[in-house]
């Protein structure tokens, strides 16, 4: 039933009402929303982050340049006179703008806002073209790894707490990889191409990769071969795996790679004093689209639960290999380099961040909320005011005036001769659990008859004591 | 100093890195807008409100015909294949395509988002391109001005809690409008555009509003005469303006017309029961420009403090003859006929709801919070973990593991060797209340040194006793 009404809805939004790859949210919805939201907030003040707002169109430079093959998926706002804009596609590029602008050099901000990418969306899996992202990123000259280690540690507590299951935290560096190129052959100016194809490793077999390198990007055989080797071969480990690769012998030769590689064991080090090293593996085929990061990078995915059991390697990282990764809900990196686009003077500072992508975790969150029994409530009315009889319009509006007054939330049915039963009904549907409810005898003797919903008791309590009445029974314990 | 900054930090804004008209909110800003955003969201829930979401393009088509002469304001985004669209003018239309979408007939939301208008920016007087609205709406078939006057005690409860100074709620019916400019000889087709120039009452004098009449839009100069008594003469009032109205000899003659002043009288004997008539008007004046309202419309104005007393007239609507007005800060109206247009049978769903404009009232608070002497938080860290000697970095860490594991909101610098003077430096600044500084002795002792920053006292505490010692002087009593 609900699979077919589900469908329905999708067909309304694609071929009638909403744009393609968007979608509202109904209350239920937004009940859950609001939940997830609190849960990852939650997180980043215990951080200690501020918060920021940015337009969501920026001026259309200010994003060219930035994304990489991915710029063709930018949303741009129709020549009405005036400046060229386009939506913002990530949260991270219109942060790098900002701190330039206020030439602020020092900053821990989160940023929670919707994103707008030109992709084909893929709704049932919690694909769209209006997403939010959940931002996270500390600004500022540091020493290395101990705010990008912080990132990680916030994602493993966001994952935990949300409880959706397993899941695998990858990391790897740009330096890796662009050491791993160079010693593989691939020609300087590839990099950033071969990257991209790298990046498809985990929707597509290697062979195909492979084909991709050679025929589309024009990478000898001989050098695809050879990163093959490294990216297909010695994919996940932990720090044992950083320090193998320090120890091979072509590797070593760049010392790009070594530093990289170098940074990864430190990280790791801390990351076992934030007690995190169980989801966290040391990847190396995880390359990331973007162009703009410029060290540590990372992506979190969920793994299917029960298809295959985490080893817990604790101090080394855990082993992914088994694994079904059901899709990526976070990911970022270091980019240390793209705040300086935007300064006149091209004066740097290094960023390192990470975004939650939360369109997934919603749909799971939503397949939860529907399998379990638990009625989902979309109001907080503590009380519902009500009369048995007619002609008490009036004073139903006076009590709930009072109520208003004195904060409780409180409802009134907007008819003059409302039926006590749709009254009631209403409570029971939207979860109200007290009504109070006037009649002329109770109006005459000072009182309000307090209705409670679950059990039907019915008391009559002092109109002066009503507002504290209500307090007690609905204050949560 | 203040002053200045301000000047140029919006001349960067306008030539430079942002969009005209938009801005960014820093983290004080933020810190202020979740206060407002509190405030109104409270109340909503105390009305009972739920909420929903909507993309933030519609389809173009959705909001065409809807805007009337505000249309030429609407964003829309370039075609780069697929579906045109256009940004969102308002929270209200999207709405209405919901209901209409999902076949619901009863609703009570809220909902908080931005809107886009091309619209001259003047952003000094919080006047943007991108701004929020918070929106509070009531859909169904409910007995008359019920629902009406709950918009109405929102707005006055809302303005209250916010302190921003006195305020004037203007009241007036589409239906009075439409029976006047009937009974003034307005032909019928030239009904909306003749609103359109009565709204510009408030920023025109009368001999303006009347010159645009006859030359531009082709009214007869006795026609406007006519409007012009009613409008610019008897203006203010309350439910005694409405009795005199309905016994007006011109007046009576129109069905409409006459409708709507028996309901202005119902609608403020609802009010006096919800105790708001010292603030509301009922002013002949208001017309408001959207094309969609089809009863009851109101607009909420901030009056100039100190520049003219209100006058209590509290059973009969206060008199705001005397007083200047600032700017509108919330409106809305009664949209019956809106619904409809999105069902492909036509069936309408009745509709009213008010807007809160917060961009104003932004920049009331901001001017408050830079006068004040308090300084304004923008996190809410309790603890920084500190040390005053070297080499203790992996200690700071696994110390600040175990806070944020316990759920304590809590900050380390991300230097291997930071000073302690630097780390004392940074709470002082964010306002962070308590320090916990490690060093080998306590260590060796298993305590914690807790420094009250406030106070400088210093006081040892057991390393087991530390995070309820920091939840205790960190609770908000």
């Amino acid at each position: 039933g609900t699979q077919i009404a589900q469908q329905v809805d999708l067909k309304k939004n694609l071929f009638f009402f909403v744009c393609q790859g968007t979608r509202d949210y109904n209350p239920k919805q937004m009940a859950i929303r609001e939940k997830v939201f609190n849960t990852i907030i939650s997180c980043f003040k215990r951080h200690g982050a501020e918060t920021i707002d940015t337009p969501v169109f920026e001026l259309k430079e200010t994003l060219t340049g930035k994304y990489g093959e991915d710029s063709k998926l930018i949303y741009d706002l129709k020549d009405q006179g005036g400046e060229l804009l386009s939506l913002r596609y990530d949260l991270t590029v219109p942060f790098a703008r900002y701190l330039a602008m206020n030439k602020i050099t020092n900053i821990k901000r989160y940023h929670i806002a919707k994103v707008y990418r030109r992709d084909n969306p893929a709704m049932t899996r919690g694909r769209y073209r209006e997403f939010y992202q959940c931002d996270f990123d500390i600004a500022g000259q540091y020493d290395a790894m101990i705010p990008d280690a912080e990132c990680l540690k916030i994602v493993h507590e966001i994952l935990s707490e949300l409880d959706l299951g397993d899941f695998r935290i990858k990391v790897n560096d740009r330096r890796i990889l662009d050491g791993m190129f160079a010693v593989c052959g691939v020609p300087d100016d590839k990099f950033r191409t071969i990257c991209s194809t790298v990046d498809k490793l985990d929707k597509m077999p290697w062979e195909d990769v492979k084909k991709e390198m050679v025929n589309e990007k024009g990478l000898s055989e001989e050098a695809a071969d050879q990163i093959g080797e490294y990216v297909a071969v010695c994919v996940a480990g932990g720090m044992d795996l950083a320090e193998r690769l320090l120890q091979d012998h072509k590797m070593s030769q760049s010392k790009q790679a070594c530093a990289g590689l170098s940074d990864i064991k430190l990280l790791f080090s801390f990351l076992q004093l934030f007690q995190v090293t169980d989801k966290v593996v040391f990847d190396l085929s995880l390359a990331r689209g973007l162009d703009y990061y410029t060290g540590i990078i990372y992506e979190a995915v969920l793994t299917q639960a029960g298809v295959a059991a985490v080893s817990n390697e604790a101090q080394n990282g855990a082993n992914a290999e088994e694994s079904v990764s059901v899709g990526s809900v976070a990911g970022g990196g270091r980019y240390d380099g793209l705040v300086g686009m935007f300064d006149p003077k091209g004066r740097k500072v290094p960023c390192v961040g990470v975004s939650i992508g939360i369109e997934r975790i919603f749909s799971i969150m939503e397949q939860k909320a529907e399998a379990s029994a638990e009625k989902v409530r979309t109001t907080e009315v503590q009380v519902m005011v009500a009369s048995a009889q007619k002609n008490l319009l009036e004073e139903r509006l006076r009590l709930v005036t009072e109520l208003w007054n004195a904060g409780i939330k409180a409802e009134v049915m907007y008819k003059k001769n409302p039926k006590l039963l749709s009254q009631l009904q209403h409570c029971e549907e939207s979860g109200i659990p007290l009504v109070a409810i006037l009649g002329e005898q109770e109006l005459k003797d000072g009182v309000v008859k307090l209705r409670v919903v679950a059990t039907r008791e019915e008391i009559d309590i002092a109109r002066t004591d009503l507002t504290s009445e209500i307090r007690r029974r609905t204050s949560e314990a």
